[in-house]
């Protein structure tokens, strides 16, 4: 049988990682000697006695022992093991007859504090054999985090919504058991990419102190926790691996995402984002790492906007506005009639409106509406008009703000400047499918050479992957989560000043986006 | 506060083993920087940064998270953590406010198959602080060892005799706690002295198989199990560590043996006994060990014989016979008046009336009567006769055979003779109650120099206490159990012919037994 062994993202042309498979979990076959009165070994110390030496400081927990001497037994000797890291040592996770290590099943999983995204993974190969995603079912107590922060402070709550996680996560792992044909227990590994309150909320940790000054998690590296300890429907003695966090704004889905981007390994300086409920940005190259965060996300939710809505059928997600005619041409989510505008929609809304003359540099309306029409009544589904308001503006606008602050204060707080960025990566689903022009227009994103622009998708689970995979990557993600300097902003002076004087489309300098400036010149809004 | 930096065993003058402390948990003070803006490091890796340059490996069990955070704030940062071995590395397995140094307990047990004895051990000083025994509450459901293991193949059964032997433990560890005022969870490490099926059954595996040839266990060295996988009343997180077995007959409460006798760590030739249900025997010194064992013991433990008894109040445990009278001067337990003969009773009874000529060599009566009135009924509690009869004796000239038998086939397969034994050493209750002369007398134990044979008293429980409070002696046990050889004696052709042929009194070869020759040849029982 021949075997992949190695596992790379390539994005837009370019291998961004390629690491050596060398996964969590493993699987080997093996042929013991049978015992005689020669031979006269304990079956779990021969057992070990055959894997030791690869696997160092591997132990076999109580509740197989029995099983070690059934299937010894019952397979005639003849055995598939099946070990997995365990602190800095490895356990045995099965006892298989035969040989099974050509099926051999992980899951890498992108928890979101909206949406889990769970990544079937074939650790022979490390191909992703399926996926399948839900909403957290954690919502039903709370559709925001503080909320469930809130809830999490009792016992009781902090049950309730770790047993709604799971749940959700079992429900995944179910619906891939059923649709490839495995049960759940030959998963013998999980890794998980997501922020530290949802880290905190699957292991039944207290997130309390995350929106506490000065902001202290109770871990942000957990290490290996057994599956039986939290109820996933895998193998229970699989490990689960929570990608480390910085802190309790910068967690373990940032860390994968820079694992993902490979900008840690490389010299040039790059700026990461991932603006989602909340907005972090890092920026660093091989030799240091510095971040920051901040709620930035709310205004581009849809739950903000006056006719805001989340990325779902009926959703404006693409505006143009023709800048003669000022005519819109829209698209919707699955084409259906126009319900709302979701995220992406609004940006290409005050993108096109700036480009059109219709609002100014500074966000306000030329003319005396202060509002403009994206979808007239007529043509809605709702039967009213769905329109882009001065308020709608006002919040993008201070979200826009606030990332260019932080920017910013980071740019400066290691002595770079805009111009010194080679490379942006864009992580997260908005990321994914906001129009690139549009957020560089409104200086959103930075204006560089769009092939050094790039979109990593959804680089939370990606990351998951590469650990799920990898032992280097996973060495990589902790150094990443020690190497990181974080800004906090929740009382930096600088940041507060650089928000209030950031409120200019796409920057208050406008040659840091020189393709923004030549397309305002040739349209006869600039005047230099 | 001036503190002991080793632990020694001491017996007759001789210093057995000297070791340095450096047990299996350890307690550490800690005055940690409070979090800030600027020192934003989580709850549980800020405690790990501080332990693990000193704690290779350390880990924070999950369910702790809480209570870390929770105690470094209550506690304002200054705090006592407890730390235990757990595979290669360590695991916390408690923090408590402030300094709680001078307060830290572990629990040794010698278990036994009819005994439980726990030992409350000080890890500050090494010092026994109390000790607790009782009755193995498995004893309910078969006396014999046997009956347990065919009760322990279905797994209810298992779960049957697991509960009992870890409620008799419980029961230990509460009576402990109240006559010393502490609760069960302040220790945090336990260490056990037991044979291979006790051990099994204490974990819950099944010990089918170690009474079917060729008698292989499920596990020899089952490493750190934890308290909470038991249930035992102890810190859930305390590592139990089970001295290692060699193999179905030879178990952990035989290396705890040689452990604490330190035969492995001397040049010289030394032979181990412990005869208790089983017999064990070790042949050895630090450059190879040697051993067999075999169903030795119920002809000495008071269950066969005609009048016997276990030691208990009322038994007849030293036996004199005048020989020119014949008259019988004995003592019982507890000066009671007579209820039956226990083991050391029926050894001297044996070795007695050999030196009083009423028994020949070959262990049989020279006169008429073919029994041995030792209580008459007029002194008994019984108002019977206590008597020690032929098919007793032929019993106990059984076990003596056997042992004789199983020391000349370690001694030949290493190539020794008899007289290079050097030093003797006397294991277990029985070794401690035997008398020493009567034992050498009917050829039980070798005729040395008597200030070479030592008497260990409960050397399971002494090797327990060492691995409790010195890796050092924790490594040694598994060096033990891994080095030494062991003569399977059940199918061995040599055995079955030498125990036939080793029927006489004290043995085939009077040569090796100088002390015993010059008594009989005194009374006229030998013509040299």
């Amino acid at each position: 049988m021949s075997v992949a062994n190695n596992y790379s993202i390539i994005l837009q042309n370019r291998v961004l990682v390629d690491v050596n498979l060398n996964p969590m979990s493993q699987k080997r076959y093996i042929e013991l000697e049978q015992p005689s009165l020669l031979n006269n070994q304990a079956d779990v110390d021969r057992l070990l006695g055959t894997l030791e030496n690869r696997y160092s400081g591997l132990s076999v927990p109580l509740l197989l022992m029995n099983k070690v001497s059934e299937v010894l037994r019952n397979a005639n000797w003849r055995v598939t093991a099946t070990v997995a890291r365990s602190g800095h040592a490895w356990q045995l996770v099965d006892i298989e007859p035969g040989d099974t290590t050509n099926r051999h099943l992980g899951l890498a999983v992108d928890l979101g504090t909206t949406t889990v995204v769970g990544y079937l993974v074939d650790m022979v190969t490390g191909k992703v054999l399926d996926m399948a995603a839900d909403f957290n079912g954690q919502a039903a107590y709370g559709a925001d985090i503080l909320t469930r922060i809130y809830l999490a402070g009792t016992t009781s709550g902090r049950k309730q919504l770790q047993q709604a996680v799971v749940d959700t996560l079992n429900g995944i792992i179910g619906r891939l058991a059923q649709k490839q044909d495995f049960y759940g227990g030959a998963i013998s590994a999980v890794t998980v990419g997501a922020n530290s309150t949802m880290v905190h909320l699957l292991l039944g940790v207290d997130p309390s102190r995350i929106c506490m000054a000065p902001y202290i998690p109770v871990v942000n590296l957990p290490g290996y926790i057994s599956a039986s300890a939290i109820g996933l429907a895998v193998n229970p003695r699989a490990p689960i691996y929570c990608l480390p966090s910085v802190g309790s704004y910068v967690g373990g889905d940032i860390v994968a995402g820079i694992l993902a981007s490979g900008l840690h390994k490389k010299p040039e300086l790059a700026l990461f984002v991932d603006i989602g409920t909340n907005g972090e940005i890092v920026l660093g190259n091989n030799e240091w790492l510095v971040a920051c965060a901040g709620a930035a996300g709310p205004a581009l939710e849809g739950g903000v906007a006056r006719d805001g809505m989340r990325a779902e059928p009926g959703a404006v997600y693409q505006v143009r506005i023709d800048p003669d005619t000022r005519q819109v041409h829209y698209r919707t989510i699955d084409g259906r009639k126009a319900v709302g505008i979701c995220g992406s929609g609004l940006v290409d809304c005050l993108a096109e409106l700036m480009l059109a003359g219709v609002i100014d540099r500074a966000g306000k309306f030329r003319g005396a509406d202060k509002s403009f029409v994206v979808v007239p009544a007529a043509d809605s589904a709702t039967g009213k008009d769905i329109t882009f308001t001065q308020t709608d503006i006002n919040n993008i606008m201070r979200t826009k703000g606030a990332v260019n602050a932080a920017l910013e204060v980071l740019l400066e707080g290691v002595g770079s400047r805009m111009n010194d960025i080679s490379t942006f990566y864009a992580a997260g689903a908005f990321g994914q499918y906001l129009d690139l022009e549009s957020a560089i227009t409104i200086g959103f994103y930075p204006d560089l050479p769009r092939e050094r622009m790039i979109r990593l998708g959804n680089s939370s689970g990606e990351g998951a992957k590469l650990v799920l995979l990898s032992e280097e990557s996973r060495l990589e993600a902790e150094e990443i989560a020690r190497n990181i300097t974080y800004f906090e902003l929740n009382a930096n002076e600088a940041f507060m000043n650089k928000f209030v004087g950031s409120k200019f489309l796409p920057h208050t300098n406008l040659d840091y986006y020189p393709t923004v400036k030549e397309k305002m010149i040739k349209r006869g809004l600039l005047h230099d």
